[in-house]
């Protein structure tokens, strides 16, 4: 299996994502928030690309079963339900909804691979899951780094991190042969130099910094969790719900949801 | 002086790079053949973004002092002068010649930049000279590297380590307070890991992979031998000369070039 990577999404467009097996990787908030929020019994989760399109959906559905979350500069969008924080999609607030997401990065990289073959979305709570998934596929995969818009660098250190540490965990597993692209080597050797520490990591990149100093410290310790939340967000049709074999019935017990119940 | 980078080029357009410091950076090869064909005597390199844009531009000039060169898929582009081999632009070819440019990458990137408050080239053969300049100015600076084209991952591991190279040196020198952003961490991190031999670095990343498939092997070795050609292109106007205190008179003794010269 031939793992490619890109560092930034904002010059792919659909096309030239259709087809591929993709992880999203956006640990900086939108995968993080997406995995927590299925963990804790969100129906699904709606990715759009603008704010626009998530007002115009949100006219369309029912409210009390619909949610609107997402960010704007790491804000809450105004006359949305939720920001972009985990912490907000606790498991009494998402249980049994539906959310229209829009963030500034990752909602748009989750709609720009909407014709992939596979898309996953991917972080550092549920690495591993999203690695066990990579090796049973055992297929060629693009790791999709969000990245930041509005930047000219466009290269988010975390994200990096984030997907050479899946390239070194695939690599270790040794259950495929793992065939590497400058990129994906790049990946490995940056989980190399900065993995010793995620958390640190987290507080010391660029946009952990911007989060701490609106407020958000407190997201970065639970975005640094490795494998805390072992699931996997799946676009299905349109949307993103948990692999079909994880989701539980809507009228489980909610003390069901384990350790990442109410985070 | 804050050091921003950039892995890829493609995604930019000439305003976002306005007004900025920018070393452009694309070791294989248009970075190194520029600062090979400069340093040999050529009068200067007009770098183009398109093989139209390159026959337009020479047919107003005049045959004898002008030469197209550059290409696509590393290959001499049909109806050129020369390639985009550095050991193509010899001192008997080039001296006094203006060299109008057209690569898939570099010269798209040098285009681009025309609008920065300055410009140079980089790479690894006038590594020290970038390193001194940039202390010199003392200023921010953009790391453009050049990338590719035409693929998805759009990263070049040659490109990034050459940068990370600059960064080390800069914080090495000690002479400015050097500002790093996730970007040119992650660079720095990439030459700690992949720039003990430059040599393999380039033997075993991608396009030097696809150059010496193609029967380019031998500029792998020109394009790792750091600080052999200690001069410094820059953008003046339209075009790349040295800068000017680099400059040789037309008819100075052609065996002055040293080591550079007529490779």
């Amino acid at each position: 299996m031939k793992i490619d990577l890109t560092f930034t999404s904002s010059s792919f467009d659909e096309l030239q994502l259709r087809d591929k097996n993709i992880v999203v990787i956006d640990v900086l908030r939108a995968s993080t928030t997406v995995t927590v929020a299925l963990a804790n019994g969100a129906r699904e989760i709606i990715p759009v690309g603008s704010i626009e399109s998530a007002v115009k959906i949100s006219g369309s559905l029912f409210g009390e079963v619909t949610l609107r979350g997402g960010e704007r500069n790491g804000r809450i969008i105004e006359g949305f339900n939720l920001g972009n924080s985990p912490l907000e999609y606790g498991e009494a607030t998402v249980r049994g909804k539906s959310i229209i997401f829009c963030t500034t990065n990752g909602s748009v990289a989750m709609t720009k691979s909407r014709y992939a073959r596979s898309l996953v979305i991917g972080s550092f709570v549920n690495l591993g899951t999203v690695v066990k998934f990579m090796e049973e596929k055992n297929e060629d995969f693009l790791l999709l780094c969000a990245g930041r818009l509005n930047t000219i660098g466009q290269f988010s250190l975390e994200d990096a991190v984030c997907a050479g540490m899946m390239v070194q965990r695939l690599e270790a597993g040794g259950n495929a042969k793992v065939e590497l692209t400058d990129a994906s080597r790049a990946a490995l050797a940056l989980y190399k130099a900065h993995g010793r520490s995620i958390l640190k990591l987290l507080k010391n990149c660029e946009h952990g910094e911007y989060l701490a100093e609106i407020g958000f410290e407190s997201d970065l310790k639970l975005c640094a969790d490795v494998d805390t939340v072992p699931v996997l967000p799946m676009l299905s049709g349109t949307v993103i719900k948990l692999r079909r074999d994880e989701q539980r019935p809507e009228n489980a017990d909610p003390t069901a949801a384990g350790r990442t119940s109410g985070v």
